[in-house]
C-alpha cells in the first residue's frame, strides 16, 4: 500500500466517520503525538481513540493543502474545523512504514482559543479511559 | 526566485541570525498567522518583528522535514527548539508569490507547555510595540 493509498482511505474514513476502518491503516506500534502533551502516546489504541473523539468533536472538518514526501515516508495535511463558535486550523504530520501503515501521527493546532476549545472537549473523554 | 531559493536564503538567515536580510524575501503585503491569535497580522513589519524575536528566543532551533508544493506555491517546514527547560515542536506553513517572495507565514506549535513558554517570552515584546 502506498502513502497515497493510505491517505485516500484516511479521507474516506473522515468523510464517512467510518472509524471501524481506522485500525486497518494504523501500525500496531503507532505513536500519537498530541498538540497538548509532550510525551507521546505509544499505542494504536490511544491513537484510534483520539481520532475517533476528534471526528465527533470537530464540526465542518475540512482538509486543505496536503504534501507527501517519499524520502521521509511522511505526509503533512492542513485542516480547519469549528468547535462551537471557535474556528481552528491544524496540521496532521504523519509517518508511514514501508507497507504504507501509519506509524506516527502528530497534530498541531492554532490559535490558542481553538486549542483550548478542543482541550475542553477532549480532557474529560481522555480522563474517562485513563489516558 | 524559486520557492527553493527563498527557502535556502531563509535557512541562511536562521543559521546566521541575519535578520537584516529578512525583508528581502518577504512580500510587502505579507500576512503573519500566529500560533496564539486567530486574527492575522497583515504587514511585513509585523512578520519581520515576530521572526526576529523568535530567533532571539529559540535555543537549539533546528529544522527537520521540509516539503514544497509547487501547485499551491507553499512549503511546510517542521522544526524543534528549546525555551529554557521546555522543548517544543513547530511547523512553518509558508505561501509564496510567483516571484518566490513570502506572502503568508503561518506557525503552529506543540505541546501546550512549549506554546506557553513562547507566549511568556513573546507577549511583553509584542505589547511593547503595540502588536
Amino acid at each position: 500500500m502506498s502513502i497515497q493509498s493510505t491517505l485516500d482511505i484516511w479521507h474516506e474514513i473522515v468523510a464517512a466517520k467510518d472509524i471501524e476502518r481506522l485500525p486497518t491503516i494504523i501500525h500496531a506500534d503507532a505513536v500519537f503525538r498530541s498538540p497538548f502533551a509532550f510525551k507521546p502516546y505509544p499505542s494504536r489504541a490511544a491513537l484510534v481513540f483520539v481520532l475517533t473523539q476528534v471526528l465527533e468533536i470537530f464540526e465542518d472538518f475540512t482538509y486543505h493543502r496536503e504534501m507527501v514526501c517519499d524520502e521521509s515516508q511522511s505526509a503533512f495535511l492542513e485542516f480547519s474545523a469549528n468547535i462551537g463558535d471557535k474556528t481552528l486550523k491544524g496540521i496532521d504530520m504523519v509517518r508511514f512504514d514501508q507497507e504504507g501503515l501509519i506509524t506516527e501521527f502528530e497534530v498541531m493546532i492554532r490559535p490558542m482559543s481553538g486549542l483550548m476549545a478542543l482541550a475542553e472537549q477532549m480532557a474529560p473523554r481522555m480522563a474517562k479511559i485513563g489516558l
